[in-house]
């Protein structure tokens, strides 16, 4: 019943939210908790929030950067509550969750990752780029932004009901990549840009990571595509090497 | 916008449950609040955690008895978490909230209640009697009793999905890449990567050529990440040029 889905809460301020969101969680049998920088856990305020979801609590794994978080994961969302999210898909909460569960069918035991940002400031742009798509709860236009306990529970409240319906997947060639995977990947591109001295033409090299980083993200690719593309940039980095020889 | 459904809180122990409440419900467009035998109430605790939705505590309505609570409804629904409702009809979350919706749009301005009973608790046996049937939300059937403001934040979503509201899809910075845009594109990439003589490592150019254009075609360029690739590729073809200068 259990299915690999994890849930990554960054940058906590309050302990009764962290509480909260594990019972949200075990209410709907999803336990993989990962908790990066919580202002303060463990606590008394989360363990009473928790009421009877402690043993998720006591699993939860806290790290001190988003990329431990994600490292293992085949895929990556985030939940926002803002509307106009440029460069990234945002599905609603009902066709996120038959999505992720469609992902996890087929991805092995490579969790998935739903990231939850600070409740004053949601995700960071910097969070941002390293989701393959985002989630929105439908809401009240004027009075958006669901506490985020609240916000937890009606995404897993929809992943349970989606395990219900069974969607018969398309088949993979390979595996997804996952985020470490990918991170070496944007970090190979980074340095064959310098290379190329193609950051230079814009204002910040940031800036256009960013973007590029949000393109292929968005892609969501398997590893033979990701090792394709690694092997393109290798041999740009070696014909560059040799170009003088052959010119 | 607003439809009429009261949302009915009896005995409620924590004020903090209060004020995730009105939270919850403003989230989802409904505003009608009864409290009925609050133990604490108005209360600091409450206000902090409607944060934003204050508006609705201070509406609310603090009655002594169910009865009051519902004497204008036209329909009484009650949450349960008990899986043998002997007696009553129960429906899950979501059918409950097309009939709700249903009901309402035929009942004139008479409300249509959802009660929910005591943290501890629920809904007592003299409680129930006053239901025309019951809502039940699917969840682990190891652990399958939601917080209360849990509860109403996922019926309340349940009931805006129900009303079918639309998101606006995000807005886009620029157009979306054409067809005739991308098919520079991968010719383009094509020439590079034969001049890096990356395509011998394949058995077929067709077939490397084939799997990189599904896999950009999977991410929806828009027309400057689709100027971003391109200027990345005649920065590799200008440096191969150069190379032979400054290595």
């Amino acid at each position: 019943m259990s299915v690999p889905i994890r849930i990554v809460l960054i940058d906590t301020s309050h302990p009764g939210n962290i509480g909260a969101v594990a019972r949200a969680m075990k209410n709907m049998a999803i336990e993989d908790l990962v908790l990066v920088r919580p202002k303060d856990f463990p606590s008394e305020e989360a363990t009473a929030r928790a009421s009877g979801a402690e043993d998720v609590l006591q699993r939860a794994r806290v790290v001190q950067t988003l990329d431990e978080a994600i490292a293992d994961c085949s895929l990556v969302t985030g939940a926002t509550a803002r509307t106009r999210m440029h460069y990234w898909k945002v599905f609603d909460a009902r066709e996120a969750a038959g999505r992720l569960l469609q992902h996890t069918a087929t991805a092995g035991t490579a969790p998935a990752a739903l990231l939850f940002g600070s409740e004053r400031f949601g995700l960071t742009n910097e969070e941002l780029t390293r989701c393959n798509w985002l989630i929105r709860i439908p809401a009240n236009p004027e009075y958006e932004s669901l506490n985020l306990s609240q916000a937890v529970q009606v995404l897993c409240y929809e992943l349970y009901q989606a395990r219900g319906t069974t969607i018969t997947p398309p088949e993979r060639e390979a595996p997804p990549a996952t985020a470490k995977e990918m991170q070496y990947l944007f970090e190979h591109l980074e340095e064959v840009l310098a290379q190329v001295q193609f950051l230079d033409r814009t204002q910040s090299g940031d800036h256009l990571m960013g973007r590029l980083r949000r393109l292929f993200s968005r892609a969501e690719l398997d590893r033979n595509e990701m090792n394709i593309l690694r092997g393109f940039l290798t041999a740009v980095q070696q014909r560059r090497r040799t170009a003088g020889d052959k010119a």
